[in-house]
C-alpha cells in the first residue's frame, strides 16, 4: 500500500503539465493529497474530467437555442437539476482512491454505475489496520429506526469494554491470518516447518472492520445520487463521513452543480399525492393540520414525517 | 432465515397454476428446492422467464427472414453464440436465492448487470453459520499462479490445526457479536444491565467466512459471462462450486444455449495475432513448434499456454 | 412481420402449461394479444416474471423481521416505494413486443437499463407503414414549453394540407426505397436490368415516421421510471400513448406496486429547499403566498409551478 | 450548431492551463479540432481522463505486488488485455463530439454503457445536411452476407441515378419540414397566414440520412469493445469509418493499450471446441485439413471461416 502512496507522492512532486482541458484550480489543489477519515481511512482525488462549464456545454448541445433563455450558466444548471435532466451531469467524471473498512465497502459497491479496482487479498497481504469506533459514535443513535444505534448512552466504562472486545478480536484474527500465511511478505516462510495457506483462503479469517482500498471512478450524476443516499441521516455513520467529505470535494469541483444539488435535492422534500391534498387544504382553505392529518389516510409515520419536514409542531393528540 | 424457507416451502406445496408463458419442465422440477453447497451454502431457483425458444423468437425479430437460413432452432442458437450476437440471450432471465460466505459475496457482487436483494445485518441478526473448508480443499492448489493455494500438501495434523484456528476465531467473534447485541432476538436484552450495541456496528466483528444470502436475478447473457469467469480454473474454489452448480441448472433451463456456450466459449480458445502467425506457419508450411515458438515474440507464459491449449508436448529446450 | 404475428398466435392457441411460478391471471389474459396504438402501432405482452408477492418476498430477505412491522404486503410495498427502496422492484421483469415509429424509438432507446431486440432493416425489408397524426393531435399543444406543439388551432383545411404533405413524402420515399431495393422480397429483382442497392443503404431514404418494432424487456423499477418520464405531460404525445397503455398493463400485473407508484410518484411533487421555506412560512406563520413568493428567490417559473401544484390561484400581480 | 463550433474554437484559442493530472501531448494536439468524416460528419475530442499509466496504476492497486512480475508498464498492459482483466481499462475515459447520420446514430446508441447528450430536434431546428454515399461505396459490398451491399457493380450512370434519387427525396422532405415549421429560426413565421407545426412533429418528415450530433463519453474498456464491433468488416461502412477514425485517436491517447488491443483482440481469433480438436489433429498427428474438416461436425461456414483465418487454401472439393 505504501507503494501507492509513493506513486501518488511522485505525481504530487512532479511538474504540472499544460493542458487545454477544463481545469478546476480548487480541485487541482486537492489532487493526490490524503484526506484522512475515521481511524485509518482516506479519500484521495486521483483524476477528474470536466467542470461546471462542461455540464452547460453538453446541455447546450441537447437543448440548443432553447437553453439561451437560461441567461447564465448557473441558471441553466439549476434548471437542469430542477427538471431532473440528468444526462448533462453525466459528462463530468471523477476518480478517487479510497481506503475504507470492508463492511462499508460492501454497502458502497451496491452503486453499480461506477468503475472499481479493489485491492485484492487473493494476491496481496492485507495490512493490520482495522476500524474501531470513537467512543462517542459507539453510543450515538442514527435515528429512531431499527437499523440505527441504540439510544441508551453507554457509560465510559461500557464503551471502553466494547472497544476492548473489538480490538482483541481483530488482533487475534490477524494473528491467525499471519500464522496461516506464514509468509515474510516475499513468499518465504516465517516458519520453515509450517505450511503456507493460500492468501485467498487465509483472509477469510479477518473481521469485517479490516480496511481495504480501491480506485473508484464515477460520473457526476451518479455521484450526486450516491451522496444523496449516503449523506442521508439514515445511512450508517461510517459511510456518512465518506459522503460528507466527498461532498466537500464535489463542492470545490463543480460549485454551481453542487449548490443546485443542495437546493433541489438535499434541502428539498417529496410530498405524496395524499400529502399534497392535505397541503392544499391547509393553504387554500385555512385547514388545521391537527384536524386534517388524522383522517387523511396517511400512516402514523407519514404524518410525523409531514410535520417534521414542514416544522409543524406535534399535535396535542394525534 | 427459516422464514424464507417456510415461504418457499409454501410455494412448493401450493397447487401449480396454468400459464401461457413458456415453461421448462426440467426447471420446474428444481423450483424452490434447496441445492446444497459447501458446508452451509445453497442455491434455489425462485423464478425464471423464457427458454431456448425465447432466444430464437427474439432473434427472428431482429434478423427477420435471414434467420430462416439457420434451419433449426439449435442451428440459430449456435449461430448467435458463435458470432456473439448477445442480445437474444438477454431475453431470458432467472432469479436465484443463494446462501454464500461473505468473502465469496464480495467477488460475486462485482458482476454489475444483475439485481440483488441481500440479507441486511443492519436490520437483522446473522445466524451462527460460518464456512470452514474441507481438509482436501485446504491443501488444493488452484494452479501455478499466485492467487492459488500453495502446493505443499498439508499433513492431516496440519490441516486439523488450521481448521481448528478458523473455527475458534469464528466462534469467538460470534460470541462477541452476541455479547454486543445483547438481544434475545426480539429486541429484549439478554442481560438487563448491559448495553445493546447497534446491529450495524456489532456485525463488524464477524469474520469474512460468515454466511450471507441474497436474491440474485440476471439475464442469460450476463449469467453465461458470469459462469465463464467463475467456472474458470483460476477462480477461487469456493465460487467455482457455485458456478458449477448454476451451470447444471442452466443446462436444464436452456439446453441448446448451454450446449452452444460449451462449444463456443468454455471449450474454445482465443489466439492472439502472433499465435495465429505461428499456427499458420505450422499448418501451411509444416513448421515445427519447437523451432517457431522461441523467436515468435510470445512470452514464456504465452508459449506454455499455446502448447497446453493445443496439446503440443513441451519442447526439449524452450 | 406477419411471421411474428403467426408465432404469437400459435402461443395464444396453444394449451396452457402448469407452473409453480407466480402467476397473474389478469396479465395472462393479456398475453400475446395485440393492444393497438396510434395508426399502426401496438404493444403485446410476451412474458413476465414475478408479481406483487415477489416484491414483498425480496424485501423480506433484505429487511428481515423488520419488515414484519409493515403488517401487510400492501403496507410493505408502500413503505418501499415511499422510501425509494428500489431493489425489490427490480425483482419483477416484463417483456413486451412493441411496434412504434422510428422517431419514438429514438427517444425510447435512451432508457439504457433494458434489453432490446429490434427489427433490423439491414437484414429485412421494412413494411410500408408510416405514422400520420390524427388531425386533433396535430394542433394539440403539449404545454407552454418550447418543445410542445404550437397553440394556434389549425383549420380543418390546414390540417388536411399538413397531413397530405406528410403522406406524400412518406409515400414517395417508400417508392424510392422499393426502387433502390429492386427486390421481390426473396432476393429476385423486380427489374432485371436495374441494380439492387443494399438494404442497409436503401433504408436511409425512409422518413422518421416509418414503423419499426422490437422486443423490450425491463425490470419493474426501471419500467416505473420509464413511465414517470414518458407519461409526463412534457413528453411527446406519441410516446405518451405508449406510456399510458403500458401503465394499464402494469396496473394489471402488479396492482399494489402500481397504486403505490401513483401515490408516491405520479401524484406527488418535489419541493426545493426554498419552496419548503415558503411552505413553512405559509403554514406556521399564516403567511400569504402573494406576499411570500416574490422575495423568495424562486424564479417566475418556479413560482408558477409552486402555485399550480398547490392549487393556489394566480396572484393579482406577481 | 455553429454555436458549438464557436464554443470549441474559443477553447482552442484559449491559453492552456497547468494541471497535475496525467496529460497526453498527442491527444492535446487533437483536442477540439474537427476530424471530418463522410460528407458532413466529424469527430472532435472534447476531453479525456487518464493515459496508459492510469491503467497500470489501477492494476497495481488490484493486483498488488503480483504485478511487479510484469516488469514493464507495457508488459502489464498486455497481460491485462490477454487475460481480459477489464476493470483497469475502465479507469480511462474520453468525451467526443460527433456528427453522424441518424441511421448510424441508431446503431451507435445500442452501446448502453456510455453517456450521451444528443442534439434535440424537439427543441431545435435541424440543419439541411444529409448523407449521400460516394459512388464508389454505393456499389461496394461489405461481404458475402446478407446485410452487405450487393455485388453487382453499378455503372456510372446507375450510380448517378441512385444518388439523384436520394438527393431529391432528402431535399423534398426538408422543404416540407421547413414549410411545416414556418419559422425564421427565431420563432417568427415565414408566412404569417400559415400555421406553425411543432418542431417535435415536423421533424418526423425527415429521412434517416439527416445528420444529428451528440456528445458521447465512454470508458476505454467499453470504447475498445465498441471498436471491435464497429471496425469489423461486417459492420456497415458508414459506422466503420467512425470506428477507424476513433481507433486512430485511441492509438494516440493510449498507445500501449491500443497495441495490446490489436494483438489480443483485433488481430486474433477465437476457435471453438470442435475447431480446437481439428487443430490438434493437424498439428500433433500431421492431419490434413481437407480430410479432417468434412467429418468434423463444423458447418460449411465454420469450415470456410476456419480456413480463412488460418490461410488454408480452399479444398479441391469440400
Amino acid at each position: 500500500m505504501s507503494e501507492q502512496s509513493e506513486a501518488l507522492q511522485a505525481l504530487l512532486d512532479a511538474e504540472p503539465s499544460l493542458t487545454r482541458r477544463p481545469c478546476v484550480p480548487a480541485l487541482e489543489e486537492r489532487l493526490f493529497k490524503v484526506h484522512p477519515l475515521l481511524d485509518h481511512g482516506f479519500v484521495r482525488v486521483v483524476d477528474y474530467m470536466g467542470d461546471d462549464g462542461a455540464i452547460v456545454q453538453a446541455a447546450r448541445v441537447s437543448y440548443g437555442k432553447g437553453t439561451r433563455k437560461a441567461s447564465s450558466d448557473r441558471g441553466l444548471i439549476r434548471y437542469l437539476m430542477r427538471h431532473r435532466h440528468t444526462t448533462p451531469f453525466e459528462m463530468c467524471e471523477i476518480k478517487l482512491h479510497i481506503k475504507l473498512p470492508i463492511f462499508i465497502a460492501r454497502q458502497w459497491i451496491r452503486h453499480r454505475t461506477a468503475n472499481v479496482n479493489e485491492y485484492s487479498a487473493r494476491y496481496s497481504i492485507l495490512d493490520k489496520e482495522f476500524y474501531v469506533p470513537d467512543p462517542e459514535h459507539l453510543a450515538e443513535q442514527s435515528s429512531d429506526n431499527k437499523q440505527g444505534r441504540k439510544e441508551d448512552t453507554l457509560s465510559a466504562e461500557q464503551s471502553a469494554a466494547v472497544l476492548e472486545l473489538l480490538k482483541n478480536d481483530a488482533t487475534r484474527t490477524y494473528d491467525t491470518y499471519q500464522k496461516l500465511l506464514n509468509d515474510q511478505g516475499d513468499g518465504t516462510p516465517v516458519d520453515e516447518g509450517e505450511p503456507q495457506i493460500a492468501r485467498e483462503l487465509a483472509r477469510i479469517n479477518l473481521t469485517l472492520n479490516y480496511y481495504t482500498q480501491w480506485y473508484w471512478k464515477i460520473d457526476l450524476h451518479n455521484l450526486l445520487h450516491f451522496l444523496s443516499l449516503r449523506m442521508h441521516p439514515h445511512a450508517q455513520y461510517e459511510i456518512r463521513v465518506y459522503g460528507d467529505l466527498i461532498a466537500d470535494i464535489t463542492r470545490d469541483w463543480v460549485p454551481m452543480a453542487y449548490e443546485a444539488f443542495e437546493d433541489f435535492r438535499l434541502g428539498g422534500a417529496f410530498f405524496s399525492r395524499r400529502e399534497l391534498e392535505v397541503l392544499r387544504s391547509i393553504i387554500n382553505e385555512g385547514g388545521n393540520p391537527d384536524t386534517l392529518l388524522p383522517p387523511s389516510g396517511l400512516s402514523f409515520r407519514e404524518r410525523k414525517s409531514f410535520r417534521d419536514t414542514l416544522h409543524i409542531p406535534p399535535p396535542k393528540r394525534d
